[in-house]
């Protein structure tokens, strides 16, 4: 194998194939993907969840991870979300004629590792390379199915839920962001990327009483809440002191003029859990690893329909919008 | 909306909503989309086909198509030459900061065209915007779920076993290169890119004793009979006089110094079909607009396992091989 790809590996020929078995498959090895068909055959049965995305992050190292580790957290967060246990993920990458081999390996590397944590089999998948110039290094889609147990019904957000975030928000933004700027911070502030998947199912045997999930991503807890409210037709009312945030990002965000809520996260999720469980839900994440800053932080509630209000720790409140425009471009 | 796409409208916020309801949910509404959730939850029972491609075809017009239309195309063609029935289809878009909306209108658009005409829906999907000069005007990610009808058994090829291409070679590869290079030949070449679902539905019911499909896209007929005769452990022996190619074609790649063999198609499959029931198959094809040059071009032999060989029009016999390196980088 050369040190770079070039051209001739997205030829469909000779080269494409040695590429796909010797760096790809062989790192996802499975029964199904082995055999290279156009589609992989799978027997499910149910209610199946289905998801995309295409992971764009400029660079695709950064501290606490990289652009593949990204697209595998990414697509099985999306179906965790849903409630769904995924199952089968879906690799298509778009090389940049000259990227280093040994880059490559240590991102599908990566991928694997999360593989092996989640459960999950990369099952089918695609190569593309295009000239210099044309892309940038690597792009990579992941979509993934995932199935829905039968006792999981997620019936929409309600007036009086409580409002759950799992974790410290605008970690991931912010390590991108410093990697990429070249800024350095007294304590360096990893991504916060990771598969949510088992955080999500253990708090599904915790309570049946949960309405609603996300992730927040691009846009962070300001565009997932709006999202929400939005969509229900409620308002919702979040407490500033209760959200979490790390010092080094609020640092980071008061230095460069951002606002920790409009930060994207990639290994954080939002529940919306009825007010009488919301404690015991609160207890369960708090107990595992990608859960322990966990925290409740405020209510929906039947007033400013479609909006979202944050008291401030200063006692006043605030409508939280949407980011307009783009802060932070390339950040998944 | 503004006359082309910035970095804002990957941002997450305000903008993208704003191009995903103006420019995408309503091109390809349907209620499993508008819910814009972050996975598609749907109902399937059985044996379910999975399939992802990235399309980088430059340029993104080009006789007979663009890039939108590959993309579904292509997509569907993966589930149906396993048999599946497309139903569910993921659009993801990388889009290069500066693409014209009206570009992307007529993309989308053709994208739509495809989705009218084979059933499918799309009903997830995911967009980005990069940087000038950090992708190439527009990559598409199409992933897809078929289901595989429970009479649908491709048992794999079998020495005896006909084999099948349901038109002519090259003409996509040769369309998108002219364009390209812009090369003018006297009858204009267009793109046989095209779905092929329907196709292959009214073949599988002409008969049960269809052993195995491919589409021949990069690496052409030459890459997917290797392939196949390399995974089944057979020789395949194949007749050039009986290779259809349209004569502008031909023209071109002997101009140019390449095989048909070797060109991208895309609306065109291979069918491996049991001797018995080769001509019905055959008919059948014939009979569909997708199909009316089909023709039987060889057959599978216990000699030369793993090796394709063809007898040329002049007599002589010679061992195709998969093109090695990339006589024509992104094509699709």
């Amino acid at each position: 194998m050369d040190d770079c790809v070039l051209l001739a590996h997205g030829s469909g020929g000779k080269l494409s194939h040695d590429l796909l078995r010797d760096e790809i498959i062989s790192v996802f090895g499975n029964p199904l993907l082995e055999r290279m068909d156009d589609s992989a055959v799978l027997d499910i049965q149910g209610r199946i969840a289905f998801t995309t995305d295409s992971y764009v992050v400029t660079p695709i190292f950064f501290p606490g991870g990289n652009i593949g580790k990204i697209a595998m957290c990414g697509t099985i967060n999306d179906l965790a979300v849903c409630g769904a246990r995924p199952l089968y993920i879906s690799v298509s990458l778009v090389i940049e004629e000259g990227l280093s081999i040994a880059d490559l390996r240590v991102i599908l590397r990566s991928m694997r590792e999360v593989v092996d944590a989640t459960g999950v089999s990369v099952v089918t998948g695609d190569t593309k390379v295009v000239n210099r110039g044309c892309a940038d290094k690597l792009f990579i889609n992941t979509s993934g199915l995932g199935i829905i147990p039968s006792g999981v019904n997620m019936t929409g957000v309600e007036v009086g839920d409580k409002v759950l975030v799992s974790g410290t928000l605008g970690d991931h933004s912010i390590a991108v962001m410093s990697k990429r700027e070249g800024l350095e911070f007294d304590s360096p502030i990893e991504s916060d990327c990771a598969p949510l998947n088992r955080l999500v199912a253990s708090m599904l045997q915790a309570s049946s009483q949960i309405h609603c999930m996300r992730d927040p991503t691009r846009g962070g807890l300001a565009s997932t809440l709006n999202e929400i409210a939005q969509q229900a037709r409620v308002g919702i009312r979040i407490e500033e002191d209760q959200i979490p945030v790390h010092e080094g990002v609020r640092a980071a965000c008061e230095l460069l003029g951002f606002d920790p809520l409009h930060m994207a996260n990639e290994g954080k999720l939002i529940a919306f859990v009825a007010a009488s469980e919301a404690e015991r839900v609160l207890s369960k994440m708090r107990g595992h690893v990608f859960g322990s800053n966990a925290a409740i932080i405020g209510d929906v509630v039947k007033d400013h329909k479609g909006q979202v209000v944050m008291r401030t720790s200063l006692g006043s409140s605030r409508i939280v919008d949407m980011p307009v425009g783009d802060i932070l471009p390339r950040i998944c």
